[in-house]
């Protein structure tokens, strides 16, 4: 069994270390600019921790982990393109330093070097793993698809932008553990613990995220406050003011998102005091709370020596910000 | 063993039946679409035709060849972002259909779903199956991004350009083929040899495409003439024209190239004069025939029953026109 730290410097250290180069290099550099970037290697890190679970042989799981960050990043160059953005943690995206055609086909060069990773996968656990990451994969472009639906629509309910987070942010989260858990040879019960864990842990991620976003710092988001605000996101945030507003205050908020003449740090400013005034923060920490607790109580229903779940436990509570 | 025909008939019979649909619809209709333009479905039938040379279970290899063709399908839908075409086979393209992201999003759903695919290969076969398409698909983008820099390049050379349509269309036929071949149980020399039919019958083929979009019939390309000519691609053509004319001809041609002012129908008038006078299209023929030689030279070196070689040597045949 591995602590916390320790397979945070494994999948770091693999990570840095993936060979990805070949001719034309022009392909092949986007790529490793993208991956460069670093971050919290999440999800290779819920597919080790999960692992770890059950198995001491981690180290067989490493390059499926590092095919989901592949993936994942993978995912991000694509959304820049369609979200026109050029600005990506604070450095130039893909898109924004290379143009369209780079990121697109970078992009594509980067999705099969992920099931080149997968490859590597021990030949018992293949089909099994190769089935949960194709499932997953899919999932998550039905929740970008849903996700670019929403720009267009007037009319979404909290039950579908909680369905589109699953499908975009939950589901990689999901499946990146249970790739983990196959690989750990976790009987089925288990997996189902971890697969509720990781789907409510990826729900309470992504809400805190939508928070950041308005009551976050510019250096804890790599970019300025109130993106969602300015770009009209129907976030946790939107919808649940729109839903407590009485007619006019609703009125008024729909008016500053349709108004594109306003100043940003104005619009920002006036739609964080209607958020204020619903209290939409509280409601907003309120929901996070829940989902992460169901996420712990799914793990504490594992039926396996409690320290073994200790170290994912650790990275959980810290993700969000609840490991004091 | 199975005739041309009989798995001409399976192939389009498993191609018809996929089950592409999901929610929301939107991502998926982009891919149905695509793929219910039909064509000859030649990747596929590559693979079960190499299978059938091998092995009478030829069914368990369609899964696989079905993957072949959706992903050149989508590599399709991408490369039409990439170049800005709005039409494809006579009809509107995604991208021109329904836009960027769509065609974005979409196209990478599909690459997921030839994933899909591939994973109902039989288990024993799976990692060598998974590690040749991963090599191929990688191969195929490798193709594309240097066909697009070339675009902006006035020294392309001819080793250059069959280095390019090697990786870009070659490789992809190669890759059916042998996924076809580790299916059909084939011994290594085997699939040497049949790697060698596949690059070179691909070589050819792409030549023959070169040569049409000049020398063909509009109902041929199920586009207008000359499009090679009008986007300034380096194609085998114009590579021979430039490497033969003198210097005052070469000149002339260029000036048609860069020239913007002109109309459509003139430029490609004058071009193809140039081309005539330096016998470009016999040139072409006789490079076509070469790799057709080697194609048909490798199959022979195969040590089967002739017999079973037939389908796929027919196929070969027709798909060059050399079946008289």
């Amino acid at each position: 069994m591995y602590t916390l730290s320790e397979l945070q410097k494994c999948v770091a250290n693999y990570m840095d270390n993936l060979d990805i180069d070949g001719s034309p290099h022009s392909l092949y550099e986007p790529i490793s600019y993208s991956l460069s970037a670093g971050g919290k290697r999440l999800r290779p890190m819920l597919t080790v921790l999960a692992c770890n679970i059950f198995s001491d042989n981690v180290l067989s799981a490493l390059p499926a982990a590092a095919a989901l960050e592949v993936f994942h990043t993978f995912t991000l160059l694509h959304d820049d393109v369609m979200d026109n953005a050029t600005v990506r943690r604070g450095k130039p995206s893909v898109y924004g330093k290379w143009g369209t055609n780079a990121a697109l086909l970078s992009g594509d060069a980067m999705m099969i070097y992920s099931y080149k990773l997968l490859q590597q996968t021990p030949v018992e656990y293949l089909p099994a793993v190769l089935g949960c990451f194709n499932y997953t994969a899919m999932t998550v472009c039905e929740g970008q698809q849903v996700d670019m639906e929403f720009e267009s629509r007037n009319d979404v309910t909290m039950e579908e932008y909680m369905s589109m987070i699953d499908k975009k942010t939950a589901a990689l989260l999901a499946g990146a553990t249970m790739i983990g858990a196959i690989q750990g040879g976790a009987d089925t019960l288990s997996r189902q613990h971890l697969f509720t864990f990781a789907t409510e842990l990826g729900l309470a991620f992504q809400l805190q995220d939508d928070l950041l976003d308005a009551y976050g710092t510019e250096e804890q988001l790599g970019k300025p406050i109130g993106g969602d605000i300015l770009e009209g996101k129907k976030s946790f945030l939107m919808l649940t003011a729109l839903d407590r507003a009485d007619a006019t205050v609703r009125k008024r908020l729909q008016a500053l998102l349709g108004n594109k003449s306003l100043v940003a740090e104005e619009k920002v400013r006036e739609v964080l005091e209607i958020y204020n005034s619903l209290c939409v923060s509280d409601i907003a920490e309120q929901e996070i709370t829940s989902h992460f607790s169901k996420a712990m109580e799914a793990l504490s229903n594992l039926e396996v020596d409690a320290r073994r779940v200790e170290p994912l436990k650790e990275l959980a509570q810290s993700l969000l910000g609840r490991n004091k």
